[in-house]
């Protein structure tokens, strides 16, 4: 049975995994519209749920949870006016998208074009152009002397969480924020119809980027707990509104079309020169338009509602360690059809199960541990499915769960990309290298395997590592997040892209159909699904089949030493004469790299037992060894959560990978620490540097506690 | 090997345990003091190392911290004055006990009288009888118009953590507190030399009982961190003292003959009739003396230290399940010579261990699991290596340890006590049950085993569980407190101890010598330390060795259910027409009634499941089976660490056992409930009122997410 076990790779459960099931998937779930919390989408988890329980997962069933959501009024769509000096109208936005392929797209609420959280309400002022919307933009505003207190906020998307954006504006006093995709980003070959859906992947001029500007994850009335019927509510939405985690002035997205509109009036300096965008006029500051007296108004229709939102999970129960769990997990609900975000990831998932199940029959072998499949619902709003669900079941996942595996989604065929932590680089490369490269022309180059364009495409940045790709930290942005945040659960959030951009043109518009997988960019057959799919099977194959768990932890503590703590002493060394506050940083900082030093040294010695006991016994049966040791690596990940290190941020435990405050989306290392440091050199008095330099050690010294523990619980005793 | 497995009992392991090695360990460990910090101290961990070492015990080493102590000036006793108007003495203390033994108690050292953690200092004043110095004592005072802002507070010890009694003092305005023990408590048969020890267990006239008045548990500048030198210290002695962790005054234990010197002088009204103690002359309130002029000094000399502390630890490796712990723990540091407290328990766990290899070493059985042996320091200032060793290794502890099971002293020979949780009520009677009664007087009586004397002494208050000893919920105290609350692990703190008596009359006195052990209540070559030795080595084998863990959960269930939530029913119930504000609290307690009946549901389900396993499989081997229900049984605990239910006491983070802020020393249920209740009743305001009732409900939900987790994770899948 061990032979099989260490085989299969390749000759079976890839083999089996099949485009056509995709693409039959994918259709099933994308035919509606089916945003979290309506009818739609219950109709969507219920397919998903049955299409599971048919092919084969062990107890597929609902896990359920009452949360906030927000809706727009289906029947008066949110509009933009621009409005003279008598109140007539000399334009207005229709609020929604055209219709392109009526066969695909012809559903009226899909077309409805809105920002969920948004507060409801109608507000008329002048246009201030914010460009990106980041903290830089704001202050950049101040310098330039444009005074935002009162105004509508103009802000583009790209380049940061539009959550944070809404907020920055709100906090400078805006009362309304408009947002808009520039073509600067997503049609960058020119707005004419040649050069953009259906055509292209390019976003055609008439649609919008929808999209959530809550600022936590998971729902936000009941933080930390799960939103349970039976459970308490801690919070009102009013409270919500209060703490800031919802803005209180309203928002909506329009298209550069009705943009265009607005910037073409705006007075005012014209902006610097990195702020103009693709749209063919100069652009301006603002505030307010050339025209005297002419203004916007913005007509926001929303609702908050408490909805029942549902995630479908199911098994696949391990052989020998029922209680060790390598997890699968990709949202199901969508802004409109989702066919790439998220359902590409929802029929490659569905996909990867009936493989594994169709494996197991047609062969002896069941995998070792439990594989666990998790479709969430919610997650567009703010991870809501997954952030309830780790808040429910944390104490079990921090028990079992070995992985989690996230993919949301396929966004264009050029490249296999991967956020994940260093202790699973060798894996995710050694996997990538055995799935055959699903496109075509790459393979003319040369590159037989999805690694091969990986490494092209994204080079290593690491002289020590030339052959791994460059992989970022996971951030926020998906359901990876609370299981790595939160438990401590080592995670990969990988997809295919596009090699130059991380989002993609029709991000969250109406033209996310079927359409756009099958003609526009997986042309072979869901090839390049199929690959992802592979891929993800054969991460949890390996993951759930290793006696000894494939963690790398050599190549953590050597990142942890050689590129985090290193980067830190450049950081911190040159305060060395300004900030006298910073001395017991640099010393603990001293201690850290000792602290790491140490852990390297212990993973070569653990690395060294691993290779006897592979050695010596490569089954998975009565290996207690194996099992000691797989205990330790899995361990190692959870010393890095710290429940009192952020307490304004509770959420937020993990000391290296969690989230930075300043952008939701953006992945960071060792956050708190560069908080502190930051507030540091913005200190103005003593007390409040002296203050500094204290929460600086302190972090420092937090950070070294789990390096501590990660070395002590991969050592023989404690 | 499983024949042996199951049959150890009795048979070798118990008989293995040998009176005469307990006697000398105890010469060895209490032939000095050894107050933690001190030179002497170091020795006696040296010793037990080596000792360990010796007897066979595996990966024996101390695990250090450096710790903020407390040390009186052994050259300048501190002391109490009585001065006359012209500051003459009258009468003065000495502050030193009475040698009784001189060949167990000639070291100088031990015979001062101090209180650890007292701040230094003189102070001059009028004295205030206080009582107990429990909360209620102060509000008698303010009732009984004695005012104790700017005098010295006068405390019998007994009815509470003499901690507590500091702070209540320090926060009613004393300027000093004189603790002392009064012959009510102590000398109960009369304060003559036939009555009092040598002669008998009684406390003779000239000592006092040391101790810490420390309000946390670790070492205060280092909260919920371990204090290791390379770690960042975040308070400094100064912090500590102004959030009233150390006291502000000066505190010091007097002698009853001191005492006495003092009372008889004192003015005011005699005291109610139940403050009244047991020497010879009517207590009075003060404040001051009748003869004019006349008041008190004290003359404290103390001073903080920081000093190194060790604890010992060592194992014997588990067969099957080495990364599963069975971990024993007493500590070794003592106010004196500890015989009693703690080396009656010290010398056992040695034998404990001492006997479990021979075991090993004479049969061919191993321990299936790992058993651990902890020996702490620095228990008596503030269970300091406890909890520091709990901080440093949090999270291995929590992945690997099952059961915690302290013993810190034997304090007399009349019953068999012991303190945890409902899950352990069986396995702690069938355990006592097979262990022979070591008091012949009672074998004459019939009660054969240490249970018969136990069940005798301390009889059900359960009509349900008749046969099951009154249990207390195990409170603070003692070196199991860290792991149970910090962390979730079961545990049990037990003792023998006379049958009416918590405490006992020697202790934390200079009289705490082999003497006491050997000729006041173990006469018979120390049959009584070696049926607690036998009780805790088979309690651990049962632990190390049942393929399923004994925990019995449907009990546990049932206690929650049954005990605690109806007891809350009673306590709630009766606001609900005087306090509207308890409408959400009650809604959440029916919610919570209903999640205990699911628990119990499951448990039940759970049990047959037990049932059919062990028949099927009574191996530990290859029993896939057991181990999933092991680990499922084990995890229960862990749901109710809650690490935000009391964000203004951060390491009292279990819902259910944590000890209340009212009393360090008492055991109590769901105390964080029951402070937000005894907030509500006392709330003047509407607004008061409102927010109390929202943390009741708010905390009653705390207690549902634990029993919803508890179930969830006995069930088959999550």
């Amino acid at each position: 049975m061990s032979k099989i076990r260490q085989n299969l790779t390749n000759e079976t459960l890839i083999a089996n995994l099949k485009g056509e099931n995709i693409k039959e998937y994918l259709h099933l779930i994308t035919v509606d519209p089916h945003v979290s919390g309506t009818l739609n989408n219950k109709k969507v988890g219920k397919k998903i749920l049955n299409l599971w329980k048919k092919n084969g997962l062990e107890n597929v069933h609902f896990v359920e949870y009452t949360v906030l959501l927000s809706y727009p009024d289906y029947e008066n769509p949110n509009r933009v006016s621009i409005l003279d000096a008598d109140q007539k109208i000399l334009y207005q936005s229709n609020g929604t998208s055209p219709v392109i392929l009526p066969k695909e797209q012809s559903d009226p609420d899909a077309a409805i074009q809105w920002i969920a959280y948004s507060a409801p309400g109608e507000v008329e002022g002048e246009i201030v152009y914010c460009h990106y919307g980041r903290l830089e933009d704001f202050e950049r505003l101040k310098k330039l002397g444009v005074e935002l207190e009162g105004k509508i906020a103009m802000i583009r998307y790209s380049h940061g969480f539009r959550g944070d954006k809404v907020a920055f504006a709100q906090k400078h006093g805006a009362i309304g924020v408009i947002l808009f995709s520039d073509p600067a980003e997503v049609a960058q070959e020119g707005i004419d119809a040649a050069h953009v859906y259906p055509n292209t992947e390019w976003m055609p001029e008439g649609d919008a980027q929808r999209g959530s500007v809550m600022l936590t994850d998971g729902d936000p009335l009941t933080p930390l707990t799960p939103s349970k019927p039976d459970l308490y509510t801690s919070r009102t939405i009013e409270d919500a509104i209060s703490v800031g985690i919802l803005p209180k002035i309203p928002v909506l997205p329009l298209s550069y079309r009705d943009a265009y509109e607005i910037i073409v009036r705006l007075s005012g300096k014209p902006v610097p020169p990195e702020w103009q965008g693709g749209l063919d006029v100069t652009y301006r500051l603002g505030p307010g338009f050339r025209e005297a007296g002419t203004k916007v108004k913005m007509d926001v229709k929303a609702k908050y509602e408490k909805r029942e939102i549902r995630n479908v999970i199911g098994y696949i129960q391990g052989e020998y360690e029922p209680d060790k769990y390598v997890i699968l997990g990709n949202h199901y609900d969508a802004w409109g059809y989702g066919s790439l975000d998220p359902n590409s990831g929802t029929a490659i998932l569905a996909e990867v199960a009936r493989a594994f199940v169709q494996t197991i029959n047609e062969t002896n072998w069941k995998p070792a541990r439990t594989i666990m499949f998790c479709n969430w619902d919610a997650e567009e709003y703010g991870l809501i499915g997954s952030t309830e669900f780790v808040e429910e079941f944390e104490k079990e996942l921090n028990q079992r769960a070995i992985i989690y595996l996230n993919m949301d989604l396929i966004s264009a065929n050029n490249t296999f990309d991967a956020a994940t932590i260093p202790s699973l680089y060798q894996t995710m490369i050694d996997v990538a290298k055995k799935i055959p490269n699903p496109m075509e022309s790459e393979i003319k180059r040369g590159r037989e395997t999805v690694y091969d364009t990986w490494i092209k495409t994204f080079p290593s940045n690491s002289e020590k590592y030339p052959h791994f790709p460059k992989m970022k930290v996971p951030g926020g942005g998906s359901d990876h997040a609370p299981f790595l945040n939160f438990v401590g659960i080592p995670v990969v959030d990988f997809r295919y892209r596009n090699a130059t951009w991380d989002e993609y043109p029709l991000y969250h518009t109406l033209y996310e159909t079927e359409f756009t997988n099958e003609h526009i960019f997986d042309t072979n057959n869901f090839a390049v699904h199929r690959a992802v799919g592979q891929f993800w099977a054969e991460m949890a194959r390996v993951f759930a089949d290793s006696p000894i768990i494939p963690f790398n932890i050599t190549i953590y503590a050597d990142n942890l030493l050689n590129v985090y703590a290193e980067q830190l002493v450049k950081d911190i060394d040159p305060l060395k004469h300004r900030y006298p506050e910073a001395e017991d940083a640099r010393k603990q900082l001293t201690n850290l790299i000792k602290n790491c030093r140490e852990f390297v040294h212990r993973c070569h010695q653990l690395e060294q037992k691993i290779q006897i006991s592979q050695k010596s016994n490569s089954n998975f049966k009565d290996n207690i060894e194996a099992a000691a040791i797989s205990n330790k690596l899995m361990a190692v990940e959870r010393c890095f959560i710290n429940v009192y290190a952020r307490p304004d941020a509770p959420a937020k435990r993990h000391l290296l990978y969690s989230v930075s405050d300043k952008d939701s989306y953006a992945s960071s290392v060792m956050s708190a620490v560069y908080d502190a440091l930051d507030t540091l050199v913005h200190a103005k008095t003593d007390e409040t540097k002296i203050a500094a330099g204290k929460e600086l050690a302190k972090q420092i010294s937090y950070i070294q506690s789990g390096v501590q523990c990660a070395t002590n619980t991969i050592s023989n005793y404690i």
